[in-house]
């Protein structure tokens, strides 16, 4: 089969022996040549480039997108007869990664001691003894209750982290139970969880039903000491909300990778928010385990077998 | 027995039934009215005050230092018959919980991108599609390798968080073989190592041995991708090399909880040093399990048994 690999993905052409693999640019269509690909893989790639590669590939029978919720792609409009597969589980390290580079260094004040630091200021308030858990400020992760709002993959990665860093894990999901050892709520159980939550973790894909999911009825419900952290989709944060609450002080920080408008407009209201750190949209966007996955993609295809990740296409 | 506890410390006196527990201001010497203590904890007691106490408990038995490293206690000039216990492993978990807020913290660039959000920027270079292991530049603890330098218990709780990461860590001690599962080298042997070192973290106590351990031998085999992280102690460190290194970019950042002088002066160089966070000795400072380590020790202080972390002290 001739397979394209695109140049942002980090896959080993020489895994699939007895297939012609091709290296091709993922900011540019598949060229002609390559028309009678069967195997494509996506990442990188802008969707109107991603459409007429679809256009072009008439006999593609396997799309590999490297991302978890590839929107775009099963959107380019690629043959009926073709398979969709998602990038799912490929993120969940990078992307908990992120979240507890975010999590410690709010708990721990590395914005604030960044500023002192600026200001040649050291500050003896931050050091020294100290009491382990003060009633007012959350300074380590070491019994705090960590809520984990959207709780897949990625975050039950996410607890496992903190639960060796001693947090205790509560997930919330659209069906309650257990998952992964941890006790999972519906989101209608939240007024119930949230005033005694030291840091709220938003790992929520951005649906009808997740938009502004996190608005003042959620943070008003939080303590004074309570944190933060969106590594999901902008669209799931009312931003003037969140700036509200980080001004007055009625939480103690956040810290969001994600906003409504990417890349953040130079003038939103966020970038002066007291007590916030944005990064610009970097906790995953680097897959890990890709030819892993298109090996035993490939395999089933060959072989006829169920394919992993596969993408339920609604036809038109 | 009578036994005092210091303000500072996080130890419920309810756990010591059939004893007589006080609680003592840990800033003032212990009053004349208590001089009769058998068992008397120290935790953030200046040296001066301390000596004062000591000179006053003539019938102190057991000096609880909730310290790692309690020099200050044992040149307090206690009495002889007091066993001094030190509080070796109450600060395990909160100092390695530091040293992963600034580990990740360099690898995510969060400096960085602290600093373009108060440029009101947004730097689309570190977020979209990136390359998981690029060869320049460490963006990720997956698959790093991480020397810890001072491979203790603090070292070694470290290495276990790292290792949930995804990271491969070496210990460097001074007795070479397995620690804790992991492979532990001498400091004879770092040459070797170094230059395929990503991240290397210093958790030295300040011994005629380990001053200025981090040369600019050291500094210099290190690959231009390395983090350095000290949360061990000041004196451990050639600063002067430290800044060079920064300056020039032979090393990608660093950061230091501690510094040869504390609190940092503001004209120090390290305050401008390029890609260095610096906070201010807060790593540690709240010992985790002090009481279940004074009801050890006050049991086998009763029933003449063995006393946990006992300190063995020099008779002049």
């Amino acid at each position: 089969m001739k397979i394209l690999i695109p140049d942002t993905a980090d896959i080993d052409p020489g895994r699939f022996a007895g297939h012609e693999v091709i290296c091709y640019r993922a900011g540019a269509p598949v060229p002609q040549v390559h028309a009678d690909a069967e195997v494509l893989v996506v990442w990188g790639t802008p969707l109107g480039v991603l459409q007429e590669t679809a256009g072009r590939l008439q006999r593609v029978r396997l799309v590999q997108a490297l991302a978890a919720g590839p929107d775009e792609v099963v959107a380019a409009g690629f043959r009926d007869e073709a398979v969709i597969c998602s990038g799912s589980g490929l993120h969940n390290q990078p992307v908990a990664e992120h979240a507890l580079a975010l999590m410690p260094s709010l708990v721990r004040r590395l914005p604030e001691t960044a500023r002192r630091q600026h200001q040649r200021c050291w500050d003896d308030d931050l050091g020294g003894v100290q009491p382990l858990h003060p009633e007012d400020r959350l300074t380590t992760l070491l019994g705090a209750r960590v809520l984990i709002w959207g709780f897949g993959a990625i975050g039950q990665r996410l607890a496992e982290l903190c639960t060796v860093l001693g947090a205790r894990v509560t997930g919330v999901a659209r069906t309650a139970g257990q998952r992964g050892g941890y006790p999972v709520i519906t989101p209608e159980r939240l007024p119930d969880c949230l005033p005694t939550t030291d840091v709220l973790v938003l790992i929520l894909p951005h649906v009808p039903e997740t938009e502004y999911a996190l608005d003042r009825r959620i943070l008003e419900a939080l303590p004074q000491r309570a944190f933060v952290v969106n590594v999901g989709r902008g669209r799931t944060v009312d931003e003037d909300v969140l700036v509200d609450a980080l001004r007055s002080g009625s939480i103690a920080g956040a810290a969001i990778d994600v906003a409504v408008q990417e890349p953040l407009p130079a003038e939103s209201d966020l970038r002066s928010a007291p007590h916030l750190v944005i990064t610009p949209h970097m906790a995953g966007g680097r897959p890990v385990g890709a030819g892993d996955l298109l090996l035993q993609n490939v395999a089933a295809l060959t072989e006829g077998r169920e394919l992993i990740n596969r993408v339920i296409r609604r036809r038109s």
